[in-house]
């Protein structure tokens, strides 16, 4: 046994059936790594009794801390606390604590505690509770041999809650502190460019600081990590700022919408969207965030040519000659949006998302993009060849990061965009 | 050993740290089940070759087929081909095929085939492989023992494109047929309330087909199933019509707004949106289905009052009299939307998504929702609690089906919002 090894055992068929996508493995992966500790090896089974015991006494033997998830439930299915009582050779007592907790958690809800209710205070005998401020079902805490077996529940806000509590009880067990992160928001920049340019940096990079990355859609995150507190963590955080720091748009789960957000109320600002091939998705980004009623006044989605025409008075002689995949339409477009609303900036976007649509001259991908204010107004075409998703996400960001830089004065256009634009 | 007992090795660091969720497995699990196996048991490691070669012997030991994903690529981390040749007691060697393949795939992109691309056709010798249509590397099927390793990418859009060729030989190996399924996708209704309704139908439920729910947000997916093609699906089917009819949206993966588009091009029709609180969702929505621009006349989020006044005509007394979120203000948004755009139909949405913006009359989730068209309008007044995420595409929801409905001639209301109508 190696003395620190956590291994990770998840229960559920909807786990095996393919229903569930697993995202508590994540959770608790990256809870571990908060303090430095990971997951060496993980088990999936379905609520099966022999195969869940074998799998147990297995990583019993071997781990130094074993996280179970899942099966704690009130149902029959749910058969952690009986199967970790067997492997400690041990019976299923009713825990006081658990008993008025399940108890009390009925009371909130106004319902009689039934006998489902209350076997989920029938808990190995000698374990410990680990409490859940959101479900029904506590977790447990119970040493077999050498493993300090932790069991949580399958319900994704419940172990978020318990989460930090068992982090506590693994830390008391095998150490580790709370090590020095910061992770970066970015757009706009691939991972190997931004490594590439770190490569090719004079400055050598501290061994002491990690370097990760987290690919997500349509951004980028950016973590950096040391064992404790350091100097060198700034200094890479500078180090970063300076080859990509307009790229970088806030920390922690900051996105492009809330950043754009942010600048706009700084500034005093409000923006206007006028959108055909992203169909609603600017405006819909911008107001999934709260607060978004002081900066976003007003989007329009002028699908049809004829709506570009009537609503934001697009030239029908223009539509004709150009095309509504053009310079001067989405030109047009921003005007009007920008004039009708009496907002201060705002994008507008005209493409050919496809699959259909597309010609030789303007294939599917195809993009106009104009941007800015009516004085100061701009705009870029680019090709996007990828699946219609994906291109209204990333038309959608890109509309988003343009209005950003602008009011930053940051450069026009960010890498992603500068090599594709024509 | 189980004669058809299936496993999964599923490997890579990025699966142990938390930065990748790995739907994987999940797409494996519905792959095979439409054959009816089921995968027993599911191992996660990271790139260790300690770890590695312990688990594939131990599951050599026990699957008839172990499934292995991730680790094929180009670079050191990708360890499957030399610990299967490790554990098979063999060597690896050139496959010609596979070497053809990678070549081929290179020259198509106009690259000069390096040592880490080629690296990808050195496979254990006496392995078949597994075609690639989407990648470099190859999958490969070899005999370990009495368990058939197949080798999968851990690129999803890989792996993917190879399930099918990954099913056939399963099948080969132990059989299965393909089960008769149907997928009905459903909005408005829960598990619970669909069981009920099941429940206390005169009509019994064959034992024959299983029923089981999928919930996805916002739709509920059902699935009935049978080993071989029955009339009992189909009377089940019809069961399920004439129990909970008008929340059936379609099969397979349709969406709401698909099924809408559907409808309306049925009926020659256009619809239009008045977006406030949902913020160009219901638009988003609709036009991320291709082909949208042939019913999807035009959007308009109008956020500000302002705006709901300029744009839409909304008369400024009302919005000071009722407030933003009041039945006369939605109908009037959706009139405007109507007349501005020259739609048939259309759905207006005014509510407070949250967290910020409730009052006790209007707590936070109260929305009114205007549908319908000039001459028949429809509103409802409803409060959903939850945040603001799942508020926004609750109400988008709901809006896109309320105009289905109302195309179709169908109940006007689904059960969850009847049961919350004010």
């Amino acid at each position: 046994m190696t003395h620190t090894d956590i291994h990770l055992l998840l229960t559920g068929d909807e786990l095996m059936s393919g229903d569930t996508v697993d995202s508590n493995s994540s959770m608790i992966a990256q809870s571990l790594s908060a303090y430095g500790h990971s997951v060496v090896e993980k088990v999936t089974l379905g609520d099966d009794r022999t195969r869940l015991i074998r799998a147990l006494e297995r990583a019993a033997g071997v781990a130094r801390i074993l996280i179970m998830n899942g099966g704690l439930g009130p149902t029959q299915d749910d058969l952690t606390a009986e199967l970790v009582a067997a492997a400690a050779g041990t019976e299923l007592v009713l825990h006081p604590e658990a008993d008025r907790h399940v108890r009390e958690w009925c009371a909130a809800r106004g319902i009689e505690p039934n006998e489902a209710n209350l076997k989920q205070a029938w808990l190995p005998a000698g374990a410990s509770i680990i409490a859940n401020p959101r479900g029904s079902a506590v977790g447990f805490a119970i040493e077999l041999g050498g493993t300090l077996i932790l069991t949580t529940p399958g319900v994704p806000g419940e172990l978020r809650a318990m989460l930090p509590e068992v982090c506590e009880r693994i830390v008391a067990a095998i150490g580790g502190g709370q090590s020095h992160r910061v992770r970066l928001q970015t757009f706009g920049i691939g991972e190997s460019t931004a490594q590439a340019r770190l490569d090719e940096d004079a400055e050598p990079w501290p061994e002491s600081v990690t370097l990760g990355f987290r690919a997500g859609m349509p951004q980028l995150e950016i973590k950096l990590s040391a064992d404790s507190e350091s100097v060198e963590v700034d200094q890479c955080r500078q180090t970063l700022e300076r080859l990509i720091g307009d790229h970088i748009i806030g920390e922690d789960d900051m996105t492009l919408a809330g950043a754009l957000q942010q600048v706009l109320r700084e500034q005093g600002k409000k923006m206007v969207t006028a959108e055909s091939c992203t169909g609603g998705l600017i405006a819909a980004m911008m107001t999934a965030e709260p607060g978004s009623s002081a900066v976003f006044e007003a989007g329009f989605v002028t699908y049809a040519n004829s709506i570009k025409h009537s609503i934001l008075g697009v030239d029908q002689q223009t539509l004709e000659s150009e095309g509504a995949v053009s310079e001067p339409v989405v030109r047009q477009m921003l005007s009007g949006a920008l004039e009708r609303s009496g907002a201060d900036i705002g994008v507008a976007v005209s493409g050919i998302a496809g699959p259909d649509g597309g010609t030789e001259e303007k294939p599917v991908g195809t993009v106009w993009l104009a941007w800015g204010t009516a004085d100061d107004m701009h705009t870029l075409q680019t090709v996007l060849p990828t699946d219609r998703a994906m291109f209204q996400k990333l038309v959608a960001a890109a509309g988003l990061d343009l209005i950003r830089r602008q009011l930053l004065g940051l450069p026009k256009l960010p890498h992603y965009f500068s090599r594709r634009a024509i």
